[in-house]
């Protein structure tokens, strides 16, 4: 039945194509602020979550490392700078995806940093009011990458886990940032502005990105106009305050 | 084909029905800081709305009254007082819902107010921190309500709007109240807080609840873990700042 159901599932998504709307929306699992709070407790498998984008950034089980999906391949960026390939059935306690689809295009030739480049997006968006998937590619001169260790329960905040982030530099380096710009309304469930992470060309260094000096590089833009978001289910997050 | 594609989907959903979470996904139309700046113009048809809820509140296009959904019909409290039931192809500017499925119920003999009627679900329910539809049935001793005029381009902000809004007071009044409690996190695209909307027993009137007193009533709460946000696709809404 199980085996039916798929086939019938696959044959049905070939007539009878999902509508563009659908193929379209932000998927978001949990929020920033939960993550925050120490919620590290995977509930979403990643077989699930590459069914709503194949573009997009998050973390793993007990907070084990960066994610970044790419081109529908999930990279898992552990501590000490290796780069996995979790399975499907890998549990997220927290993660932004998306299909990406570019809708603004652009070449940025000049040297500068993470925040430059944010200005230079910012300036260019033809809106700044809903979530917004942003792929930077090229050379990068210079990248300023982290990754954390996996917590144990009971789990520490964010930001006393992130005591023991390492960080990772890297120089003249082809790659692709990977990440979103989240507008103010939601900055009680997402970061306010940029998030981005970071895998090289060759798939075997990335991280969440702290600061970069990008130098020839191709950036795009994918507009989010719908978004799906889902609160964890859990007693920790029902009684969060 | 459209016919053929409609009788397939109305067969197949008898034999796929959706995933339970699917079904039980709150449905959001634009944000309420945005109807707040005058973002009066419908963009998304009550049909498609429909097939996202059965309950919930909301507004109409040019700011055209009190949306209340209720057991799966619309009805449009107009600023005479008159109830409405507005066709499929209606636009709504602005909507919050959700197929309502009860997970607690109780009932209320005391006679209190909003606030006091507040304070009481604020006490049981089992978390904060998502969106909850709430739908509160029986004997209301007092209702204070309230509809608005029609709004004509440029449209006023909403609290220019409200300048011009009537109050409805009823007394000893058997109706429904409905609608939803978002939580503090959801601030930037929704109500902080309870949101509800009413409508009589025999639907010839109702609107947007200022205050009551109810006496003898069910209430039943609904959790939404998940949420769907659908932003504004128009110029006005890109370039709100």
């Amino acid at each position: 039945m199980k085996l039916f159901r798929s086939l019938m599932a696959a044959f049905l998504v070939a007539i009878f194509p999902a509508r563009a709307d659908e193929r379209d929306t932000l998927y978001q699992v949990s929020t920033l602020p939960a993550l925050g709070a120490g919620l590290y407790e995977g509930f979403r498998p990643y077989e699930d979550i590459l069914g709503k984008g194949d573009f997009g950034i998050g973390t793993f089980n007990g907070l084990e490392g960066e994610m970044v999906l790419l081109d529908g391949v999930v990279y898992q960026v552990l501590v000490d700078g290796t780069v996995m390939r979790p399975g499907p059935t890998s549990l997220s306690p927290f993660a932004t995806v998306k299909f990406f689809k570019p809708e603004q295009t652009g070449d940025i030739a000049d040297a500068m940093d993470y925040k430059e480049t944010a200005a230079l997006l910012d300036g260019i968006l033809v809106t700044k009011n809903v979530p917004i998937a942003i792929r930077i590619e090229g050379v990068f001169e210079y990248v300023k990458a982290r990754s954390v260790p996996a917590q144990e329960q009971p789990y520490p905040t964010l930001s006393a886990a992130l005591e023991h982030q390492r960080i990772f530099e890297m120089t003249n380096v082809t790659g692709t940032a990977v990440g979103f710009r989240f507008p103010t309304a939601l900055a009680g469930v997402q970061a306010d502005g940029y998030h981005l992470h970071f895998i090289t060309q060759d798939r075997q260094a990335g991280g969440h990105l702290l600061d970069f000096r990008l130098r020839d590089v191709r950036y795009e833009v994918d507009y989010a106009y719908d978004m799906l978001l889902e609160f964890p289910q859990s007693a920790e997050f029902r009684e969060l305050r």
